[in-house]
Parts: structure tokens; C-alpha cells; sequence
């Protein structure tokens, strides 16, 4: 019998073209259609990155507004669908409950079967929006609060911050959300896209395959990684006790450090520099610098320490945003959410690039059980 | 730059080892766990299969009214989904409604979040249950009627005709789902099993993966190929049509025939072959033999074609499926529902072998879009 190849994880399996980014883990490079991360992190509204992996190319000043304002008038949520959140338990985990909803959305969205490019462009926009009109109600309804409504006149990281306090946005609040979001939009194959794709390859429909999605990047190993990030520099606590807890936990106790390490990057990875600079100006503008402190000196700590400089483990973009994000006050477990919002578009990308020219997934496992075995008779089994 | 292979489709690559079935698609043949499909479609209930994919050998006699108690005790849906079914629009698709409907369970289970190997198999229990429950009732519930809850001396087939029609089961038609469910059950690393697997192997929950393969699965390249068979079948309508269509259609119209031709099996599927027998059997006890008669009609006209000859495409397990669950008086929509149910043990046995020894699934993607592109400031663009 021939050697049988097992690609269990499947690492270096190509499994299609894409134009939409170029992951380089060996040089801790990413680019989005072209364009350099640090470059659409510095300088683009989400909406214009949402734009580029749709259309391939920047928009124009109109193209941008036409975007814009189709995407936060798509926003609003069905009142069935909030209706339903009004009725979970408080205590859902909140990427269930994103799944749920997502899930509900198609019922009441009028192309939900249609698979024609037009339709899927059209629930493109309205998930886009409607993904963050949920990330925002959720931690309203789970304390009781009433959901707000998104203003057709925002963008969406505006909306975001308006739909989830009820205030008007603060411009430093409003863009750290779209820095963020810009940068998680889109990566290569990761297991959730990879899922969004193979669902939609049955040819299935986007609500299908975006529920996939949720699910996947729900897992600890996927998007949950920043929520867990976040729950560790809690547990570290203060600044003066990184050492002692990575001496302790890490060095004697063989614990991970969430958020250090990635399946792809060998070097830094770019998106966690850029979030590592959004963080410290955040954490010196909020005046509560602790958090940032606590990540950056276990950060420190590892780089100098050899298990971590022989494996090539440095920060990811989990590890920064935690920080980011907990500097805005938002709820812990809602960090992964977060990720789910701003990957919106790169999932709906991925999957219209799927739906344009479809094979269906169908790999193949090998068998290792019992062959020819005699049916016995249930009352002859011992 | 060397060549780089692109596994579009991912045929012929393993992803893992699998001890629950064998598909030899070569000789049309179909092994769970040592036995052949044809001596489980003969003689096992359903339970006893899943009892042989969770455990790996067949139960005794107490080991099987065991597990047959606890899947017919945790078949029971909460209350609150049930509440939201009713709610939702009754013309939602039915492959939807069950995608939402069982995301809404976990957040109802109690061990929704627990990936440990016991809370796995109580979950399992359960959803294997209670989807059987979800589609008995969705097709009540959308024509107003009150869902049925199962009863507890029940076996899974004999539940879901009572709950389906509110009535004590007919033996044939209990022996026709128990065939029917023990036939879907489990078929290798198909589109919905490996998404499965793979929404899995984030170390996300069960709940997120029997939602991604139910999302999966409701493709028309899958699952939802039943229902198209039927709605094919309709439009001949009659035997008397079959070759005038056959011509039309297939011949000069290039049209493709539903249910006839699989990525795996290049020889007649043997899950094909039981189930002709069952539609024959039930049409002829009905007294309409309508149906069957088209559909066989139809096969013989495909088999003695050159071209279907030449590319070994022979009928597959949703041809004769369709007739059978029609024959059954089952709803045509609610076809593809019901191969989710008869597919929830091998999705759950997939799923806990999968968490028994993970590796996340990250494959690539070959980047083919621009390079160093220079950013342009939005005024800037044409």
C-alpha cells in the first residue's frame, strides 16, 4: 500500500485563488487588495475598505457615500428578530446569541434564496450593517435596556458606538472602533472564512454560510482568543505582578499566553503593531494606562525568553485589541463579537468570490476501523 | 517559481483518520464502523446505529433501550423555541427555520459551553432528539396545528411519525423513516460533515457545529438534492412523460437529472439500491405507484444513455429517498430536514472524534490580486 498523505489542519493546502488579501507570515506582512494594512488602518473609513474587497478598487468620494449610506440604512434589525433577544436567557453567551439572530435575519430578508450576485451584493450591505445593530444591542438587552436604532446619517463605526451607548460618538471612541475593524476585516483563509466558503459551496445561501462563520470564530482557538486574552490580564491583575504570574504560570505552570503565538505569523504580526500604538495613545488619553502596562511588559517578557524567541511567538492582533477595546469600556465577552462585526465584510467577500466560480468542498477521510464484521442478532450480543 | 498545486474542491485530500465509515465509491459500497450498509438497512434501528457510531460496536439489548430512553427523554424542545417558530413567517425555509432552531437550543442546554467529552455525549443525546422533534413540528406549526411533544416509550422513528401526525405510528411507515434514517446517517467527510469538523476545530461547541452543517447541508449540491428530485418528478408527472421529458430536457435541453451522478460514487450507490427497493415496496402497498414508476422509468431511460454510461453517473441516495418520503406523504420541503435528522449521529460522532484529537483546520489561498499598490487620498480618486 502507497504512503497516504493525512493533512490534518490542513496547513499549505491551497484551496483556491483569491484577490482579496495576502497573508506573509514569514515577514509579518498583510495587504488587502493591494494595499498595505498599515496604510488602510491610517488612513480609511471602514465603509472604503468594505468597498475595496467588494469592488476590487477604492471608491470614489460618491461611491464611498453611496456605501456608506446604503450599509446604515440596511442596519436596522427586524423588530421579530429583536424581539426574540428580548426573550434569551441574560447570560447567553453572546456569540450564541449573534448566531441566533444572524440565523433569524434570513427569514425575514426577501433574497434570502436568491444566490444571484445582485441579491448577494444586497444582503452583503444589509448583514454588514445588521451584524453591528446586533454587537450593539445585545449588551443593552441583557441589562434590560431598549436597543437604539442606527441613524442613516453615520457610519457604521459611529453607529456602533451610538447604537451601543445611546449618546452621541466621541471622535476618539468612533475611530479606534474603525481602526479596529479595518484591521480585522479581512485574513486569508482562517477557519472561519474557510467555513463560510465550504458552507456556500453546497451553494447554500449567504445567511447559511455567515452562520457558519459566527460559529466558527466562536471558538477559543479562532475569535475567542481576545476574550480570553483580556480575561488573563485581569487574572495578572496590576503591572507589578506580570513577572510573578508569567514565572508561575508560564515558565513553571505551562500555560499559553492567549494572544501570543499565530498558526501563520513567524514575525510580529502587523495588525497587532498597529493596535500595540492605538492602545498605548488610548490608554494615555483614558488616563487608565494599567491594562496597556500589563500587556506590554508580558509582551516584553516574552520576546526576551528563549521558548518564545525559538518558536517565533509574538503578539497577534487578539493580544492589543483586548486592550483596545477593554479602554472603551466594552463588555469582555463581547470582544469577540466585535471581531464577527468587523469580519463581516470579508466573509461576504469571500463568499461572492466562492459563489462565482463554485466546486463543492469534499474532501475525503481515511478509515481506520473494523472491515466485514457479521451483523449478530441483538439478543446473540453479549 | 515552483508550480503551486490548488485543491479546489478538496478532492482526494485526507484530512484525518475517521473510525466511523468507510465509502468505497469504486464498488458502490458503504461500511459504519465494520458493517455493511445493507445488513444495518435490514435490521437495525436507528438507535442501534447510533449506539455503533458513538461506541463504536453494536449495544445489547440494555445498552439499546438505554440509549433509546435518553434520546426519546431529551427530545424535547423548551418552550421559548418552540414560541419562536410560531412566530416566525410561515413560508420561512424549512432548512432556515431548523438552522435557527437548534442555535436557539443551546442556549437552553446546560452544557451549551462544556467541550468535555460527557457534556459532548449528553448534547449529542439530545439534539439528536430534539431535531427529530424540530421537524415533526415545523410543518404543524406553519399550517396552525399544536406541535406534538415525544413520548418517552418511543422509538425515534415511531416519535417522529406520532409527532408529525398526532397519531399512533403504522408499522410500515415506522420501518420506512427507520430505514431512511439508518441509510443517511453517516457518509464520510461529505460538504456538511466537514464543515462539522472543521466549525469544530476552533474548539467551538456542538451547537455552532450541528448549526454550520445544518447551513451546509441545505445546499442544492447536498442535502437539499431530495427535494429538487421530487419537485423534478412532479414536473414530469406522469410516467407516460418520462421519455418525451427525458428528451427535452436532458438531451437537447442539457438539462441535469436531480439525484443521478455523486463525487464519490462512480458505481451504483448501495444506500440507492435499498432505498428503490423500499419506494417499491411502499408504492405498491399505497396502491400509488405512480411516482416510483417515473422515477424508475427515468433511471433506466439515464443507465442506457451513452453519455450518462460514459461518466459512470448512476442514481444516488436522494433519487429513491424522494420517492420514498413522498410516498410517506412528507411535505417535498421537508425533505432536506429530514436527512438532517437522520444525519445528526454521524455529525455528532463526527464531531466528538474530531474534539478527541483537534487540529484547527487553516488551509491558504493563493493570493492572485495586485501588489504594492501606493494609497491615494480620497479626493485624489477619478
Amino acid at each position: 500500500m502507497s504512503e497516504v498523505k493525512i493533512y490534518k489542519g490542513l496547513d499549505g493546502v491551497i484551496i483556491d485563488e483569491s484577490r482579496l488579501s495576502l497573508v506573509n507570515g514569514t515577514e509579518g506582512k498583510l495587504i488587502y487588495a493591494g494595499y498595505k494594512i498599515e496604510d488602510l488602518a491610517a488612513n480609511a473609513l471602514y465603509e472604503e475598505v468594505v468597498y475595496l474587497l467588494w469592488e476590487g478598487t477604492l471608491p470614489n468620494r460618491t461611491q464611498l457615500e453611496e456605501l456608506r449610506a446604503a450599509i446604515a440604512a440596511g442596519a436596522i434589525v427586524p423588530q421579530p428578530v429583536i424581539d426574540t433577544l428580548k426573550r434569551l436567557p441574560k447570560d447567553a453567551d453572546p456569540m450564541a446569541v449573534l448566531r441566533t439572530a444572524v440565523s433569524m435575519l434570513a427569514h425575514y430578508d426577501p433574497d434570502s434564496e436568491d444566490l444571484s450576485k445582485e441579491a448577494n451584493k444586497r444582503k452583503a450591505i444589509r448583514m454588514t450593517g445588521q451584524v453591528t445593530t446586533l454587537c450593539a444591542a445585545w449588551p443593552r438587552i441583557r441589562k434590560g435596556q431598549e436597543p437604539v436604532a442606527p441613524r442613516p446619517d453615520y457610519t457604521l463605526a459611529q453607529n456602533f458606538i451610538y447604537m451601543l451607548t445611546g449618546a452621541e460618538p466621541e471622535e476618539s471612541a468612533v475611530n479606534a472602533i474603525n481602526a479596529f475593524m479595518v484591521l480585522l476585516t479581512e485574513h486569508g483563509m482562517n477557519a472561519s472564512t474557510f467555513v463560510a466558503r465550504a458552507t456556500s459551496s453546497t451553494l447554500s445561501d449567504m445567511h447559511s454560510a455567515i452562520v457558519s462563520a459566527i460559529g466558527t470564530l466562536k471558538g477559543s482557538l479562532h475569535g475567542g482568543a481576545n476574550t480570553e486574552a483580556m480575561r488573563m490580564f485581569m487574572e495578572i491583575g496590576d503591572p507589578a505582578n506580570v513577572e510573578n504570574w508569567f514565572v508561575t504560570n508560564v515558565k513553571n505552570g505551562g500555560r499559553k499566553i492567549m494572544g501570543i503565538g499565530h498558526r501563520v505569523y513567524k514575525a510580529l504580526d502587523p495588525r497587532a503593531a498597529v493596535l500595540r500604538d492605538r492602545a498605548e495613545q488610548l490608554a494615555r488619553n483614558s488616563g487608565n494606562s494599567k491594562w496597556f502596562e500589563i500587556a506590554d511588559k508580558l509582551a516584553k517578557l516574552a520576546r526576551a525568553d528563549q521558548y518564545f524567541i525559538e518558536r517565533n511567538l509574538y503578539p497577534n492582533v487578539d493580544y492589543y485589541s483586548a486592550i483596545v477595546l477593554y479602554t472603551l469600556n466594552l463588555d469582555v465577552d463581547m470582544f469577540t463579537p466585535l471581531f464577527a462585526q468587523s469580519r463581516m465584510a470579508g466573509w461576504t467577500a469571500h463568499i461572492m468570490e466562492q459563489n462565482a466560480a463554485n466546486r463543492l468542498m469534499r474532501p475525503d477521510v481515511l478509515y481506520v476501523g473494523p472491515m466485514d464484521l457479521e451483523w449478530v442478532p441483538l439478543d446473540q450480543r453479549g
